[in-house]
């Protein structure tokens, strides 16, 4: 697939739905099946830069009995099923490229069952991250991961899903315990148990978690949880050059240092904050820090970390104690990707997202910023540096092809780089629709041809989420 | 299958090597191939309870390109293959069940790959565990994951094994970044980058991570390490009752401390350790503790540990800060196995290996013991109590199955309470040949179903390890 193929993607004439199908479904869900326009446009769109691709219909899904029976409904009629969250993917996960019904889960949003003593929660995949911290609010106990959006549960497991805490509390892939998912052909399993390890068979859990709603459904969700700890504070402060940020977070990595969060945006990001939040950072490369645990760990993370910024000629040191105030620096930090937009009105972003080894990160990050130098378009810089993960944003003009054209050739040439560093295309967007021939680079033919097998294994009839990660699972 | 035909298993029919395999692969191998007694014989055991079943051959490889080669060939002459490590599995892991060579990885030792700034190393399988910490001495960092035995690094990534510091460091699942693996039709795949995250396709890494052989063969090991703390104390310390010993374990668990490891091991278990290693511990149920980090955090831990115990009226801290100190004292622990072996002479051990969510572990450690009441078989009990998983180990004269039976019949019966409490049949051993029906009964025939459909996929002819997990992968 070219570059040229890839933006804009045309949906591809599978057949529209049968009227048999049509009446069987509605049978089944009544009002909570829809064909209004309204309803199917809205979820044929996410905040990828691909125009809307609506589904045939939309079904309102309330329980893991219902998700079987549409689905054996689907496969029997050969309908494709789009899995839909909030709609929050960056890599169009959602768009209908085959047609097909978009499956909502955000009806089934509740919490089923909370284990404070073991640290877990068992909860249903529409629930979104804030909804679940807030149910946590008492028991002292939250969960981490938080990418930008105010995404589902399920779609964060989809994607696997990451964000600020990574660098401490891991992705989703470490945070996940067990799913219940159904299959295309209605069968309904659960992958793991409450207990903390298990060495019983292959490991579904992983096999689903990072599958894009291409294999099944996930209809429950048990999450690790963590204390609260006992204090925070976060802070940010900024330096002359990007280079001498992000040196300061590798060597901060390197120390061994158990640091909360550490979060890197460029000037041209604090300036789409400060509109957007109106605030007053210094418009220059900036860190955001977060220090946690015992007032004794706290302090001996606040001194050798303010030591290596001073090194480093970091300066300003902006700090924020106070509940309050550290999420309104948290909510700055994930408005990004929003306050970026603002940048250029009516532009959409194409957000790249590799991850590279933090030995690499320096020189990965200042080569892109030397590349973005003659570029026409806006691309504000954020990332997930302690990780190694870093986002270009970069703002287009959906009327103007040479933008689309001009912005593939910057995520192609970073991509290069990254595999070059022995580094992933995706941190924790997930492939969807934009990164396919990028898969296939970094992990070789093979590996997608086993991928694809599995794919086929579980999926036979190519129905769930057709046309993700791989262009089509079947043989062409 | 029923506990009556499970032990002892019986080689079943597959027809033996032929003239032709045997001359290719001895035209590959040269004197790396052996058929003799002697070498087949030390192939065909392992730690389980099992009696030995030596492989037609052994093939000592030294390749992936080597290993890719094999296994076409084995493939092209329908040849079932077992990789070998170490040979320390206690579930039947490397017998030849369905006859077959043993690919035998233990000349696949080297350190491939080096990078202390990203605290990552790459391995070849056969390495061992405590080779490898040998080979990172220098480097401030270390690899956490320590089941008894020194294990391959690849048969402990084919298990998802853990030990004493998975509290702390988790599994071996959270502490692999990729691995290289070869299919049974001889293609070489990646599963993943020296990057700490990725969300690129299918999490292949999980997939192979506790297939037990089953799906490919591992012939390289990306690890994430870790940094030696700054300073480490070990403790022991003894109480009246079991009961006690293991509530206060849950204590530690739920307060959220950041212990590095917590071992609990009954009386008989502690008289075991003493005669073997000569020591004079109290012959009571006893705690084996290990903090680590700043000073001040581990001056933190130890107040806050001591105080729980004294309440749980523990007693009897015998502390150890001097790295010999230390070392004597987890080496105990980990001889535990070997040394309850010798309680009983000419003995065989069937080990369990359940693992509950923490709130449920007293209480299902009480209801074992008194199962265990009338039991006329010996069963020292020893366990990674923080992460809920425990063994016992059932010391079993081999040549009286009514032994066999009662040992068989108490496993069945912890199992079942496991399950019962949401929790896995294994913790850290794996599914073997020993526990395919608790596996069935853990997690429900769809799911074993789906992971058998998955092994068809990549092993069509079932030759990787048949009989293990499975009992046949094919359809019988």
């Amino acid at each position: 697939m070219s570059a040229e193929t890839r933006v804009p993607v045309q949906r591809t004439a599978r057949s529209r739905l049968t009227a048999a199908f049509e009446a069987e479904i509605s049978q089944l869900l009544g009002t909570r099946w829809s064909q209004s326009e309204a309803v199917r446009d809205h979820h044929g769109r996410d905040e990828s830069s691909y125009p809307p691709m609506p589904p045939d219909g939309v079904a309102f899904v309330q329980s893991t009995e219902e998700v079987a029976a549409v689905l054996k409904l689907c496969q029997a009629h050969r309908v494709p099923v789009i899995p839909y969250g909030n709609g929050s993917s960056v890599e169009g996960h959602v768009l209908a490229v085959e047609g097909g019904i978009s499956l909502d889960i955000s009806g089934m949003s509740g919490l089923l069952e909370l284990h404070p003593e073991d640290f877990t929660v068992s909860v249903q995949p529409g629930l979104s991250r804030r909804q679940l911290n807030e149910e946590l609010r008492h028991t002292g106990l939250f969960f981490p991961i938080d990418p930008g959006a105010d995404a589902s549960i399920g779609g964060m497991c989809a994607t696997s899903a990451s964000g600020t805490n990574a660098v401490r509390y891991g992705t989703m892939r470490e945070n996940v315990l067990a799913l219940t998912v159904v299959l295309i052909d209605g069968r309904v399993i659960r992958t793991g148990t409450r207990a903390r390890k298990s060495s019983a068979g292959y490991d579904l859990t992983h096999l689903f978690i990072g599958s894009e709603g291409t294999l099944g459904v996930i209809t429950e969700v048990t999450l690790r949880l963590h204390p609260q700890p006992e204090q925070i504070l976060a802070a940010t402060c900024s330096f002359p050059r990007i280079g001498a940020a992000v040196s300061t977070v590798v060597q901060i990595i390197q120390y061994g240092m158990a640091i909360s969060r550490v979060e890197f945006i460029d000037a041209l990001a604090v300036r789409a904050i400060n509109r957007h939040a109106h605030l007053q950072m210094p418009e220059q490369p900036t860190l955001f820090f977060e220090f946690a645990g015992s007032p004794a760990a706290v302090q001996e993370q606040v001194a050798i970390v303010s030591g290596l910024v001073a090194e480093a000629g970091g300066s300003g040191f902006a700090w924020a104690e106070q509940q309050e105030d550290r999420n309104r620096l948290w909510h700055a930090r994930h408005q990004a990707y929003f306050a970026a937009l603002q940048l250029k009105p009516g532009c959409r972003a194409m957000a790249t997202d590799v991850c590279v080894p933090i030995s690499r990160l320096a020189e990965c990050v200042e080569a892109t910023v030397a590349d973005l130098a003659d570029a026409s378009i806006p691309a504000p810089i954020v990332g997930h540096v302690g990780d190694g993960n870093f986002h270009l944003i970069m703002l287009v003009d959906p009327d103007r092809p040479e933008e689309w054209a001009e912005a593939e050739q910057i995520n192609r040439r970073l991509v290069a780089r990254a595999i070059a560093m022995d580094g992933s295309c995706s941190g924790e967007h997930g492939i969807g629709l934009h990164k396919q021939d990028f898969l296939r680079d970094q992990v070789g033919d093979d590996a997608v041809e086993v991928m694809r097998s599995l794919k086929r294994t579980l999926d036979p009839l190519n129905l769930m989420n057709p046309g993700k990660i791989f262009a089509a699972a079947v043989p062409q």
